[in-house]
């Protein structure tokens, strides 16, 4: 467009994946099979970057720095939490005009998606050509029109796989094991808690997802039966668990406790619904051993569990996004479609069939007792894990005969 | 021993760990290389299944299962939190008696060790041949006479590479992170976090040690320091910091709020030191992003994250157990040495010298200020994550000049 070349400027927004680079390496390294492409900037920490002015030119890079780049976890450009509003959009259009980019990527969630909306307009109202594309990621699997999303089948393995181990350990030392799981809204990345079960009393026995209203009673109730029947009960749950109000529960679990028991502490983001929840089940059903883990930032930036599936699909979604812009198939968000088993493509969504809209778990995925998981999520799940997913194995049970007690 | 050639009988106790099942495992393949061996017996549940006479038959397992099994963590026979003392040994000793038992081999930490002990007296007592072999095991890294412990490095590898990520994260959104290691004596655990770091600025960037009193007010200035420094602040935390009286800081802290905040929830084994800290943090430096993790059972369950050195020297104290009982060595406790850089090799201990026993970090490990971990420390420590760790890479700053405010 300008002068001496397109540019294009690539963002990275939201919380970050263990992928999110390889969606930045495959925009960086497919611009440069195009000629017309002068230079890629990135912004530094996203939107933000923008307004700032903060970019670096990803073109100076080497693709052999880029390769392991792409293959490190988090925003290797630094992202941010600013959410644009139609002002801040405009602040940013006039940055994107000053340099004269001809392209906006931006990789992101819901809020990513509405700025590249928000920018497409502004760029249109002012006549100036520009292509604005949003590149999915997200680990909470929420955004419509996509079959999944990438970040999130990475995520999705490390749930699986710490799910896995807590259900080992719990079964050599027998109790009550919660574990809380991120996903404000929806279920996914909970319900992937039970992709690494394998016995028919493997854990988690349990899943509380957000998709359904959590009612205090019938949950002690379910836990105490599992506890009766395998004498341990490991349960996955979603940090967005909440009444039939919208209450989240970790705010009704505190007022129970009779005084403004956790002051100042935030309720959400930290390990309080755990805890409230394992005193519920020590006070209640008189279970001693009952333990509680908040997997919290480890589940999205974990360093060294990645689904290989996850790492080639963030790589294409970059790719497919150059694609789409440098041959004019207009404005857009990238998306993920399922094509076989397993097999995917990439379709072009209009920006506003994906801004500001969130997906939930489907009704098909969730049992109708609304504690466990289909077979259809599974069929779902399994391929996006990826290759060598960890198995377990147990040792079969040969007795021997007592001597001293035979009866017992 | 018995007419029908001898028995082992081999049991786990305490907590579970990635590869305590190579220890079992290779007790169990080790001992069909004796043609004097009739039985290796497996207790299920520690030396509660020996009391409970629960025994299995190792002796009719697959070589291929138990090598399946050796890669599952977790303890495939059950563990117990049982701490037996000189009337649960009698009954232990009973027991072992009735079974015609000749060999008691138990994997585990210091109680188990313990346990070994005062059987090994018992059996002496009553004048009967049983030769007792503790192997030893444990994430804590905590018992004397050892380079370090089956269990630990592979823990270590996952809070190093845990760390690693957040790091990652922390830098793309800025802010500060706590996360907080087991550990409550000895620091081993926490001071692995720092294995992942590659660039100057790179997190944790502050370690906090149970070998060291904790100062609140001193905490803070620190936290201040490496903020302003550089934006933003990683942080190690032992779950076992205390302060000069040995008070737990989570207990401190509670108290601080002014009212008993925390009402029935313990202060310990659940998120409540990670949440508190952060509390202060917030409301003391005013930083208004303060996140915490508490890595909890994650930290020595989770499945998929080991080390190969580990799984090698677990399967080993396995092997040489049997080889020490059975070529007469006497009782004891097997011990890792190292005897290069990096090899090892295994001495065996008298049982009076490990049992009851806790070894902290030595003062060569920490640096002075006591907020980090010298070069001895990884120097000892790396070899021990084994192959394969990952690495962390970042795009080289190429920065664009700014067009709008070039004066920024």
């Amino acid at each position: 467009m300008s002068a001496g070349g397109d540019k294009i400027l690539v963002a990275q927004g939201g919380g970050p994946t263990a992928v999110i680079n390889q969606s930045l390496v495959g925009v960086a390294l497919e611009a440069r099979r195009f000629a017309q492409v002068a230079h890629v900037y990135g912004a530094r920490h996203g939107v933000r970057g923008i307004i700032d002015e903060d970019f670096v030119d990803l073109s100076q890079e080497t693709s052999h720095n880029l390769e392991l780049v792409a293959n490190t976890p988090s925003s290797a450009l630094g992202s941010t939490r600013d959410k644009p509003d139609v002002r801040y959009c405009q602040e940013i259009f006039k940055v994107l005009q000053a340099h004269q980019i001809g392209h906006f990527l931006y990789i992101g969630g819901n809020d990513s998606s509405d700025t590249v909306r928000i920018v497409s307009l502004e760029a249109q109202k002012a006549g100036y050509p520009l292509r604005c594309l949003h590149i999915p990621k997200t680990i909470d699997n929420d955004l419509v029109g996509n079959d999944h999303t990438p970040g999130f089948p990475s995520a999705a393995r490390f749930v699986a796989q710490a799910f896995a181990g807590a259900n080992l350990d719990n079964a050599a030392l027998p109790g009550v094991y919660v574990g809380v799981v991120m996903g404000r809204h929806a279920g996914f990345l909970t319900a992937a808690s039970v992709l690494g079960k394998k016995f028919p009393d493997d854990g988690p026995h349990l899943v509380y997802l957000p998709e359904r209203t959590f009612v205090l009673a019938q949950f002690l109730a379910e836990v105490k039966e599992v506890y009766a029947r395998f004498g341990r009960c490991v349960i996955a749950v979603s940090e967005g668990i909440h009444d039939a109000s919208g209450t989240p529960i970790a705010s009704l679990l505190a007022k129970n406790l009779e005084h403004d028991a956790h002051g100042n502490v935030q309720l959400s983001g930290n390990g309080a619904l755990a805890d409230l929840l394992c005193e519920e089940i020590k006070s209640q059903l008189k279970i001693k051993r009952v333990r509680g883990d908040t997997f919290g930032y480890l589940q999205r930036s974990f360093s060294g569990c990645v689904s290989d599936v996850d790492q080639r699909e963030a790589r294409e979604v970059g790719e497919k996004a150059v694609q789409f812009a440098l041959r004019g198939a207009g404005d857009g968000s990238v998306a993920i479609q399922r094509t076989g088993a397993y097999a995917v493509d990439y379709a072009l969504l209009p920006l506003d069939a994906v801004a500001g809209k969130t997906r939930v778990m489907e009704d098909a995925f969730i049992t109708p007792n609304g504690t466990g998981v289909t077979d259809a999520f599974h069929a779902y799940l399994r391929p996006l894990l990826g290759a060598g997913l960890p198995d377990a194995f147990r040792l079969r049970h040969h007795p021997v005969a007592k001597l001293l007690h035979p009866g017992r």
